[in-house]
């Protein structure tokens, strides 16, 4: 393909998106493929002979788009929300048209340079502490990294680092293996399983502590476990804190985690990854009351700062030890201009890098700041239009409600909220999913595409008023599709009762 | 911005990078800039207000463009090729457009399916052996991964937990804590830093076993250091053989390897990120011979088979060590559709993933099967070409040519090819790095970018040749910048005659 055939087939491309995203209402947002469905649809070879990118693109919207689940419809209300902007995506296909890798400074400069400059305007957007920012004398820093997970994986092999280290600068009578050996990680049983993983990723054991009933890790629970662990002869290393849990975004109490940790010489790491982009609204800043106390932050501008996917954004105070952990030279990574400014390979899992802070500047500049708090703002305000809904109407029971996820369910049995979202989910008009809450089914209603606005909000509602509606006037007795149990003929009744009422 | 700011931003952009491409040449390959340049130029934080995509695109041109190495430029021949093609430039925009995060299959059907047929597609392509492909009822499978880092990391946890998994139901005497300190990978001294580093990232030392004279490992090699480590206790676990060596391009024998690794029960990871791409021309299927005794393999179309980085393709032949090693569930991540398609998140160490498959599928279609193979052996011709100006120059001394790469010197001492490289670099017309050879130095000529031409490999030649005269015409005692020796004049007075005899 030459030069003046990608100018057609990227503008193809472009219109194709814009096409998209006007008519995006108008696709069901869960599409209707069974698995499999392509496998039948493609040929089971490449093709000998080249094809012209109309034939490809004529494709793209007959097999691909089908098989598509549409994040972005405002009737997408499922996980959390993953982020899209036109300005993010630019960014994106202008990385891919310079197509470098920035695996040194030298291999190309801006690549690193804009990193730099790009981590410390949103450090400072979230007013993190200064020690985390890239500044010439510190030995803090950011790096854009590809998913909380990752973070999480990276920020565990860091405290491994320093913890070895301290204990054997420590003099300990333990060899370095011995002392691995006894290393614990812990986090809340509220901690998406990303956290989890990391543990089996590097080989620690990861500790899931009990949640308060507001879903939220205490000082005093992790105290204890940390004490329980150390009478067993084992290490505290790592704890990762949540801002924004997955379940029902709640929040830890960093000062008191912060203060266990730091007086244990335990690293903590703290993962924001949807919350954080909250963190841009003076207004939500107190949420990170205690970060001082931690070694490391992380959160994802991909998620929640219409920052395409992937820009998951970390934070250390001392990169020494991810250098320490990751640092393998070679003569070909050799180049003169080592230490003037940061070998980001050694702060990361791979050698190669796209230039993903293009897409994070783009963002920055066209949104401006003001653009960015008023998206969050306004996706708080959408949740807050549901939970309202949810607390008028008798039948329901609000669990949670924060930042933009509002947790609710029927009252009454169990079986009645998974019958509601199994009823929900057959019509497919909405996408929901479930949750739970202090042992209680729920479903999460989060706010997620940008272009969700009031009026799909009351559309969503409606949608679970008229499958409430449905299970009501069925009458008989229901048989929970997951569980298999019958669902009572007396809540029913009562369900039916508060129906009435409502109306 | 909206869709119709979006449709003038993202055409302006394709027009940029095509006008990019159209021009690459007159562009100077390095850029002239100084560690910390970008700081001066930007504000020091984000902006208030939005600004807007022009003022945005007139700073990518003004202050970006002179921080980039033109990776592109038919005069980059450092490293080896990173990929760049128009359809997968437009596969990548397109995928950002969509902006679906594909974790698992439901979240979207297209993303997990078109994986599954591409890295069929690729199998086959490569002729690899059936049962590393994702089919109905077998246990193997392909996936896309970041990076061969990422590979070789995820490959080496797959084995750590096979091996443990072995020995626990063989009724070994050791617990899981003891088998897993006593566990060692090993690899060849010609191994890309990335192998050392899964060794870091995966807690199992990372034994650099040394090549033979070609820089090939050997089996005996290979079995000698199991039979030393076995003797010490340790058990020999995670073996990564190069298919195409970082420094010069090497071909370690899979058959002696793999038969060792086989009677030894330790897990074979083959790893051709660069050279594997000529795999799917059939006269260079022969350097695969015994991969059939390997667990996993990996190359990346990220490098040599025009599909932007990042895309890394892993095939295993039981995907359940994967599985296991990284199986977290959780209520938000259940799905109906289990067991049917593979659910790609368990394979890998992120949760999300974009939607890479579709710029592998653009470019296997519209270049063809043809046209990829005329990419690597027009490629491979062209390093020939090179090849020879070397040999017929007795100055120089070739010291490996294999694939696109030629590593070569000036004969005599080593402070004469450093101090080539160094007035070659200084001339900044072409980009070249430094190699080891055989305890020699060395300059690794690769041939990167698809634009380049024979009149390019001319160029880069009498840029040598120009350099060569350079410093034999100082007349001056030189002092190698590297290591601060005097050169010889004796060997100076032999390239003068050598010089002398060329012209």
């Amino acid at each position: 393909m030459d030069s003046q055939q990608f100018r057609e087939f990227g503008k193809a491309a472009v219109d194709y998106i814009a096409d998209y995203f006007d008519n995006i209402k108008d696709r069901p947002v869960l599409p209707s493929v069974k698995p499999g469905y392509l496998e039948d649809l493609l040929p089971d070879e490449a093709p000998e002979h080249g094809e012209s990118w109309q034939d490809v693109m004529q494709d793209v919207d007959q097999i691909i788009m089908p098989g598509i689940t549409h994040w972005h419809s405002p009737n997408f209300h499922a996980y959390y929300p993953t982020a899209h902007s036109f300005p993010a995506v630019v960014g994106e296909m202008m990385s891919a048209g310079f197509g470098c890798i920035g695996l040194s400074w030298v291999a190309s400069p801006a690549y690193t340079e804009l990193e730099v400059v790009m981590m410390n305007w949103l450090g400072k957007l979230l007013n993190l502490p200064e020690e985390f920012l890239n500044c010439s004398e510190g030995v803090g820093g950011g790096v854009i990294q590809g998913s909380a997970s990752e973070v999480t994986f990276i920020a565990l092999l860091a405290a491994k680092e320093k913890m070895v280290k301290d204990l054997l600068e420590a003099n300990s009578p333990l060899t370095e293996g011995e002392i691995k050996a006894k290393l614990v990680a812990y986090s809340s049983d509220q901690s998406n399983s990303s956290v989890e993983k990391s543990g089996l990723l590097g080989s620690m054991p990861m500790s899931l502590l009990k949640a308060d009933k507001d879903g939220k890790l205490r000082g005093d629970t992790l105290q204890k476990a940390f004490q329980e662990d150390k009478a067993k002869g084992l290490i505290p290393c790592y704890v990762v804190a949540n801002l924004g849990t997955t379940p029902t975004c709640a929040f830890d109490d960093l000062t008191e985690l912060g203060e266990v940790c730091n007086k244990e010489n335990v690293w903590l790491h703290v993962d924001a990854a949807y919350a954080g982009t909250a963190f841009i609204c003076p207004e939500y800043q107190h949420y990170m009351k205690g970060v001082e106390l931690a070694e490391s932050f992380n959160f994802n501008p991909h998620k929640w700062m219409l920052v395409n996917f992937d820009c998951s954004a970390m934070w250390v105070k001392n990169a020494k030890y991810l250098v320490e952990a990751f640092n393998v030279e070679r003569i070909y990574l050799k180049d003169k201009h080592k230490g003037l400014a940061p070998e980001y390979r050694h702060w990361q899992i791979s050698l190669g890098r796209r230039f993903r802070a293009l897409k994070l500047w783009f963002v920055l500049r066209i949104y401006g700041v003001e653009g960015l708090r008023k998206h969050v703002r306004d996706q708080i305000s959408l949740a807050k239009y549901f939970e309202e809904f949810v607390v008028k109407d008798e039948r329901f029971e609000l669990c949670t409600s924060s930042m933009g996820l509002v947790c609710f369910r029927l009252k009454g049995d169990d079986h009645l909220t998974e019958k509601l979202l199994h009823v929900v989910s057959e019509r497919r008009n909405i996408f929901v999913i479930a949750g739970h809450f202090n042992g209680k089914e729920c479903i999460r209603f989060a706010i997620c595409s940008r272009l969700t606005q009031r009026e799909d909000v009351e559309y969503a509602w409606k949608e679970f008023l008229a499958a409430t509606e449905q299970i009501v006037s069925s009458k008989a007795k229901i048989t929970c599709e997951v569980t298999g149990k019958k669902i009572l003929s007396a809540e029913l009744t009562k369900m039916a009762n508060h129906t009435e009422k409502s109306k």
